[in-house]
């Protein structure tokens, strides 16, 4: 179970206090902390307080920034602020001090560390005025916000005997804190979320409800350790299954919160250490997680070498669609007339070559004749093509037509016609249009390779993708505030990681190739698909998936319950919503979504009608027309 | 009770097919209908229905456009579209077929018309898809949607008495099928509602919900009418005052549908425009209807002699200053020292002189002394004081000081210090600012005028200043969805009548002059105020409010329950929300309102944190700073 790759996760030592920083910084290295957490005061210095334009004289109100060099205070501490204040006191006086003494932090904080961590902690939900003065106000560096797994009144009153069990039911969790602070500063993505993790552990709905959130630091106390038998500290299997899920999900940091005197602080980190690295599996996908991404239009872009490669290097797909080809001549020629009868394939849209060789393989294996047209209109891959054409495929088996295979005119009709046209969304990058156009040339009681495709969606909320569409508009040196159909009604490939699923996924569109249903065709479609949220929650949006019947029983599908093991050609969609739905446990979410068809443009449109009415997004496609 | 001004309501003859379309006209204006209301097509014509791109031939599916002129089809004509189809049928080719009738009747009507009108109408709840298809790609003209007042459904069970009372609660009100609507169709402010009159009247509170909608028209069906002894047709008390308070708040047309073959049509029309003309009165503000205005910032920009005139015409505003002082002399100086003492009044902001008018005045009638110093920082405004003080205050009891008011100087103090610095929402000039500037050179016991100032705040729907608000952002030529903090979080000052009032004004922020409180005085603010919808309902900003105490029981005030008879000053102010937030009945409204201040400006700040948690908008006066 060792990991390939070795991962070195971060820990920073949580300190009350710190006299002497540069020996605290010291202390922690022998323990291999990488840094400190300490509040960005210092309490022998007294506090005074000014309103613009400023006194003529301030007094020095925390320690000297010339203790540390420019890049151990970025690198080396972790400045807490607001430790020990109410911003949200309904006492006027300490409120208005609260803040005060808060903007001085902060305004330190930016002196001292241009782009470096700041730490700060949610005690209640009652924090508008905190989340307008601190959480709305930064725009450089990071913020974290620590908040507690579970609420710790909750643990409390599990050990209390005085209160009935009703009243318990009443105990906030603190994601709503969070929530409630995150939705006030406009989910500012300088925010993010040290959650401390607590003796209790919450329901499975409740942790997976984070895996929304931006999350880049997990706090562990000391007391939630226990003590193994060589008098060791290990966490619980539960502890340890939960810092494994935050580690997989986010990659995040740790911060120990633990007495620096015990003299255990090196123990503590080397488990965690060790639990990461145990633990610890390479994804495949790494480096794209989460990051948003333009659908391919390759109908009206020519993709490049880069693509291309990347595709071909899926390790199913084509033995997948190799299978498929395999069956279709297997049922279609009968076993004596294998060595005879020569079975025509068209791929259309070849690219460099792989579903052709798929085809020139299948065609060894059964030993069935084949002649294979390819079709394909990027000028750059027909250079792959006829090279291969050229150099490999010498038996004169494989032709190049180099054209628009919507106006291509073969020889003579197709047996089976083979297409990888699919997008993460199935139809988004026009398959239905540009099949529709070649099942012309495919024999009456031909094979389309794939058969069949079917999208699927549900609802989400995912903050670094949505964050990443909401940044896309705004001017870094502006504090406006711009909101736009140009990125927010858009749908947009992502592997999300950083997400929790509010429900299940319900089938989207359909379409059935070779379609003998109507002429003309319509491949226009709307639908209305129903979802519940079973827990208080954010939505901001959508994953979209699809599956695909190559043929019979061989599908490929990037729907999470029937994923094909090792497919990583396709990464899910993202259909955002232009605000975030607040959603209270129960509620149900009621999504319309259409199919438009136009001349030279295809597009989606969306809205929901429950538990509000939103206005429909991307109409007429303006924000986001496929081209034909 | 006749009125001053004559109105001629326009009413449009509602027609269920117009064979002569020409001849109908001439019809209709006989009985001083100034239109018919017809279908688009004519039922003669066959329909076809093509994809794009466009077949080769088309047939001629309605009545040709050379029957008219084009001022004709603008004027006379009021165009239906939509009749008989369902947009949001289950069955999907029922529901496709109804898409392409209503997109050639949109096509035909945007090529007879230009800006004229549209008619439609709303049947269900249940009309997303017929929202989209029509309602939000619409951005010409106008388009009515006929919405019944009360749910057809209830009147047929008040009449049977198989349905027990239970179930007939459960009939939704129209309104929800016209907001549903409206959202999906973010409303698109092309869309105006006709609300039919119905024999039932709803409650009040659903009346007044509709006073917020962008109603356009009144349609009033026969057999709403009642017969009078001399056999004419007339309307119910009920009706009467419900047609006259739709009149009043939005000046809208009617549409008349009663039979054109009965003889009678030109009595309902007489009738019509009998009542409305009987009942109306001119508002003094006429004009200024729902009208956004950016608020003065009189400290920062010098007001121009229209903006002076506007204000010195208020017919009573300086009647009660003149009583203010009066009283205020009348306290100050004992009886027998009224011939010897003089008291020094300041005004602080003189203008062109109104208060310094009210003083000599109060001088004149209490026999009181006075020296009146009038301080005005305006270049123009102090050419027209100069001119005064040369022309009409020769007795030197005038002197003037041209400097800002936070800066002056004066040789002596004062007894009595006037100001009118107050904006729609009381401090939103910044009196405060200005007044705690100049209370230096009040007396220990002097007297400031007014002395009080407090604002209020109620949330409502308002769609036409919203609109407005909205419109500000988008590109006219574009179809964009911008939504920015540039217009969306500024404050205005809007005469509402097109407005609903969710709940009744809560208290939001008091400011005392002169203010002996702290040092440094410190005038922000901070509340959190609660209201509660008693409806279901949307709410898309805050209507805001303010009176002030003069003197004593002197007061002015624009607070609805309390409105100063006459006064003309000053409208109220809209605070929008980014985003209408659509509220259940019960729900409860939490909005934060903060008055926030920096060395040059002075800003607000507000969000909701109930029923759902928003932004914070206009942080740090992104949107609308109010410059010192």
């Amino acid at each position: 179970m060792a990991s390939e790759h070795k991962v070195t996760p971060s820990v920073s030592l949580y300190l009350n206090a710190a006299c002497d920083l540069a020996k605290e910084i010291e202390n922690a290295a022998k323990a291999n902390c990488s840094s400190v957490t300490v509040p960005i005061v210092h309490w022998n210095f007294n506090r005074e307080f000014v309103r613009e334009p400023l006194r003529s004289k301030h007094v020095q109100f925390t320690r000297s920034d010339l203790l540390l060099s420019s890049s151990q205070w970025a690198h080396k501490v972790i400045c807490r602020i607001g430790d020990n204040l109410d911003l949200d006191s309904p006492i006027d006086h300490i409120r208005k001090q609260a803040e005060r003494t808060i903007r001085q932090e902060m305004s330190f904080a930016e002196h001292l560390l241009q782009n470096g961590y700041l730490y700060t902690r949610l005690t209640k939900a009652n924090c508008t005025n905190f989340a307008r003065t601190v959480g709305c106000v930064l725009t450089r560096g990071t913020l974290l916000v620590e908040v507690p797994l579970s609420n710790p009144k909750l643990t409390q009153s599990n050990w209390r005997r005085d209160i009935g069990d009703e009243e318990q039911e009443e105990v906030e969790n603190p994601w709503h804190w969070w929530n409630n602070f995150r939705m006030h500063a406009d989910g500012n993505s300088v925010l993010k979320v040290a959650l401390e993790l607590t003796a209790d552990v919450p329901q499975q709905n409740e942790i997976y409800r984070w895996l929304g959130e931006p999350i880049d630091a997990i706090v562990l106390p000391a007391n939630i350790f226990l003590t193994n038998a060589k008098n060791y500290p290990v966490l619980s299997k539960t502890h340890q299954s939960l810092v494994n899920l935050l580690y997989r999900t986010f990659g995040c940091h740790f911060i120990l919160k633990a007495n620096p005197n015990d003299g255990h602080i090196g123990h503590y980190v080397d488990y965690i250490r060790h639990t990461i690295q145990y633990n610890y599996r390479r994804d495949p996908a790494q480096g794209y997680e989460d990051y948003l991404q333009n659908p391919l239009q390759p109908l009206y872009d020519n993709l490049d070498s880069v693509t291309y490669e990347v595709f071909e290097n899926d390790p199913v797909k084509y033995i997948f669609y190799q299978n498929a080809i395999e069956q279709a001549l297997l049922d279609r020629v009968p076993e004596d007339e294998r060595e005879t009868k020569t079975s025509i394939i068209m791929v259309v849209g070849g690219g460099r070559g792989p579903l052709v060789r798929a085809a020139l393989n299948a065609s060894k294996t059964t030993n069935c004749k084949v002649k294979v047209y390819v079709i394909e209109k990027n000028p750059n891959a027909i250079v792959t093509l006829t090279a291969h054409i050229n150099e490999l495929w010498l038996d004169g088996k494989v032709e190049l037509i180099s054209t628009d295979m919507r106006e291509f005119n073969p020889p003579e009709k197709a047996d089976i016609l083979v297409s990888e046209l699919l997008g993460s969304f199935g139809d988004n990058e026009l398959s239905p249009e540009c099949l529709d156009g070649a099942q012309k040339h495919l024999k009456e009681d031909g094979i389309s390779i794939p058969c069949k495709s079917t999208s699927y969606i549900n609802p989400c909320f995912a903050s670094k993708v949505y964050n990443q569409a909401r940044t896309l508009e705004r001017n870094m040196h502006s504090k406006d505030r711009v909101i736009s159909s140009r990125h927010m009604e858009q749908v947009y490939v992502a592997y999300q990681k950083n997400a929790f699923h509010i429900d299940d996924p319900q089938e989207l569109f359909e379409f059935v190739h070779p379609n003998r249903d109507t002429d003309p065709i319509d491949n226009s479609r709307y639908k209305t698909v129903r979802f519940r949220a079973s827990i208080d929650c954010v939505m901001n949006g959508f994953t979209g998936y699809f599956d695909t019947v190559l043929y019979k029983d061989i599908i490929l599908s990037i729907h999470p319950f029937t994923h094909t093991k090792g497919l990583i050609s396709w990464f899910s969609m993202f259909v955002p919503l232009t605000e975030p739905v607040q959603l209270k446990k129960g509620d149900e979410i009621t999504l319309h979504f259409w199919r438009c068809i136009a001349t030279h443009k295809v597009w989606y449109e969306w809205c929901l009608s429950e538990p509000i009415k939103t206005h429909v997004h991307n109409i007429d496609g303006r924000g986001h027309p496929i081209w034909q």
